[in-house]
């Protein structure tokens, strides 16, 4: 595709969203989306590590239904203000009209927390953590942007109800190592933390964290949230457990939840490149792409070439990698570009004399890199494989690091925004927040002073950054 | 629980729904479910099996919103026809009314064909293979019942297109086989394979295939349909593919989906017993219980015994099995009966004098028979499990065999009908019909001639049954 991600990020990312096979985005209906194979794999498999790591630490998988009453969604006040403008609402089934209308689930808090009023009675019943793996639905009046902001969304989400509050703090901290280990360790995505200021809390939280990563155009992309729900849910929804001498009291409640959608736009954006698509190993659907190479056409040639082409996919599947032969009638050259586009991480070319010397030559899509294995070498992908993970780690890193601006006074600001990650201050006021947030959002108010961007006066320490 | 399922199923089976952790019942919208962790996990193996197999024969995963356009689902008339009472639609959004109905997906044939029409444009792009698991929505107006009958359910739909009749033909073909796999081979369930009568088809559908399998009450269950659709949506959809020698044809289609749901009850309704679950090993949430079985409470002797129970443990998790040890309070009857009530395949007891001999003793929860194994036998494990699946599925194929009737007059028709499958025959009058179906359902009109159980001219064979 030859097209630099950096120039015009907004075209290169719809272009392999097509062409790598992600999305179909000619659905009928404003933000939603058909997601093919290549998106969807990659998403299954952020899901399974993600469930895994949750389940480990003692949240139970649970499915509840996509259609919430109307009743439960507005028992919390904060809440549903929060929510009533996004909701989309079921009133009619067949010719009838319903008696109560139904909302499509914007997030579960609600009628979860009327299940956890059943299922919690005692402290012997505390903590209680559950999580499920469903598509929510918000009724989006921004502008739409495929897989960062839609109607339709996939993402995982964990609730947790503690004896104490802090267990509940406790939890949050657990959730946001966890979130840490799929967003870095395993999408090698970098993010910051952010603990978002009040306004920018979610609907009946007591404090929200975001992890906030940094896009090729420089706007920031909030792609997971923990929140701390304190005893706001509880007393609404009446979760109370009996303490262990015999007293009544309200559970401490936690939420939170990754955007797999997002995780999937920030990896797109993030690691590709010009050719296409750049992907790390340990979630790319095809990790490695054999290319027979075949010059003289005999058949006693190409036999013995796609036997051990054969023998190398199945020395490496053995390995429990994910390989395929790309024996197809295409030119080598048309075959490169088609898997590099797909961002498949390594592609082996086998041709006669790597047949005569029992070898293999494999290039890198992250570098282009390109050297010999020998077919006894094979089991070295594995730690190839993980060079390209920490690489494609590093190489993020160390540009979200380099796109991260401390400035002092407006004008500063001003120019910084766009541009990465910039700190500055903030006095407290609501004057200088709105000028601040009318070109920029506040991601973060930190515990340490600092000196107000707009007026001059003390305050403290900011986050901010154009955002999604 | 102690409960003969024979004497009152529906009582039976709402109570090890709720004490085996299958489903939460109490969710407060008419239809909807609960899936906790126990029902969640049986289902999410059979998933992954069915999806393994589908992609094996060249389906390709994808997702599709939930929501279709009005204008996408009313376009084929018999299809809409026959779901057009079962729609939810959504017509709100915020506080805004959208400008045209959205309707929650009863089944995607119509949003898919949309796309299939641009996705085929060659014989080159055919067979075009997709499937999917999602949820689907039917404002069902009849009883329901968990599982069986709900306004949600979860399953998985396949979608093909082919370019020639016998393709399509074969495709159903090879889906039979598929949904046979999962049904009889992987959940031990026996079902027979119906072609239903014309006005049981699915609505567009030229032929449909249905299995039908037998719930201890004597009423028969759909588990799973494949439809050949012919050319009927390809015309309406317009999936036109240009032929080899240039010309354009509409695609053959064929679309086919089990209910995990329903195939969730059969499981249990079939294997259960009066103790409660019984779960085949395969999709068993916990394959093998260790219960430590302690008399004299000396804290060396504590250690010892758990020591060796965890390196059972060990052996059998390195086999890749789900073990789970019960070291609770409980006392070891309590223990028996809580795992039995869950369906755990195999419970190992291990006590001083298996620690002394080097063993185990085992129960299987299918017969309740008691053995020992010594500690290097433990890969007999695997052997024991097959067992048990071949004794599962056979104990159920006998049990549905002797509720096989054939039939000859109404009075006979009449009596065996809530015992089983009932052979018979229909002249094809639509009086006769009628009368059959006041108080059975015809499963399927077959090739070879049956004298009609109502009138007593000669027709066709049939099938018939109560069914749910």
């Amino acid at each position: 595709m030859e097209l630099m991600k950096e120039e015009d990020f907004s075209i290169w990312y719809h272009k392999v969203l097509e062409e790598a096979g992600i999305l179909d985005m000619r659905y009928p209906i404003k933000g939603m989306l058909i997601y093919r194979r290549w998106g969807l794999f990659i998403i299954r498999e952020m899901q399974r590590f993600l469930e895994k790591r949750l389940e480990d630490v003692g949240h139970e998988p649970c499915l509840f239904p996509v259609l919430i009453s109307e009743e439960v969604l507005e028992k919390e006040t904060d809440h549903i203000a929060g929510f009533e403008e996004q909701v989309f609402w079921v009133t009619h089934a067949g010719k009838n009209l319903l008696e109560r209308k139904l909302a499509l689930r914007p997030t579960s808090e609600t009628p979860m927390y009327e299940s956890f009023s059943l299922w919690i009675r005692s402290h012997t019943d505390l903590p209680l953590k559950v999580h499920q793996s469903v598509s929510v639905y918000r009724y989006e009046t921004k502008h739409t942007r495929p897989l960062i902001r839609g109607r339709e969304f996939l993402w995982n989400e964990g609730h947790a109800a503690h004896a104490t509050a802090r267990g509940a703090a406790e939890n949050v901290e657990e959730i946001k190592g966890i979130y840490r280990e799929l967003i870095t360790d395993f999408l090698c995505i970098p993010a910051l933390i952010d603990r978002r200021p009040e306004w920018d809390k979610f609907p009946g939280a007591v404090e929200t964290y975001a992890f906030d990563t940094l896009m090729p155009d420089g706007k920031t992309l909030q792609i997971g949230t923990a929140h701390n729900l304190g005893q706001n849910f509880s007393r609404v929804f009446n979760i109370q457990f009996e303490t262990a001498d015999g007293g009544k009291e309200y559970a401490y409640q936690s939420s939170y939840g990754p955007s797999f959608g997002r995780l999937l736009a920030a990896l797109i954006g993030i690691h590709g490149d010009a050719k296409g698509l750049v992907l790390p190993p340990l979630v790319a659907p095809v990790q490695v792409v054999i290319v027979p190479i075949i010059f003289k056409k005999t058949e006693g040639e190409v036999a013995q070439i796609l036997e051990y082409v054969r023998k190398v996919k199945d020395r490496l599947s053995s390995m429990g990698l994910r390989v395929e032969i790309d024996a197809s009638d295409k030119r080598p050259g048309d075959k490169y570009y088609f898997w590099e586009m797909k961002g498949v991480p390594l592609r082996m070319e086998v041709g006669p004399r790597d047949l005569a010397a029992g070898k293999v030559v494999y290039a890198r899509r992250d570098t282009g890199e390109k050297k010999e294995l020998l077919f006894d070498e094979l089991s070295q992908v594995s730690g190839i494989f993980e060079d390209i993970a920490a690489s494609l780690r590093r190489k993020a890193e160390e540009k979200m690091n380099a796109c991260q601006f401390a400035v002092k006074g407006y004008p500063e600001f001003e120019s910084a925004l766009g541009k990465g990650f910039v700190s500055a201050g903030w006095c407290g006021g609501k004057a200088c927040a709105d000028k601040i947030e009318e070109t920029a959002s506040i991601l973060s108010v930190m515990d340490e002073p600092g000196v107000c961007v707009v007026c001059g006066k003390p305050g403290k320490a900011i986050r901010a950054a154009k955002t999604y």
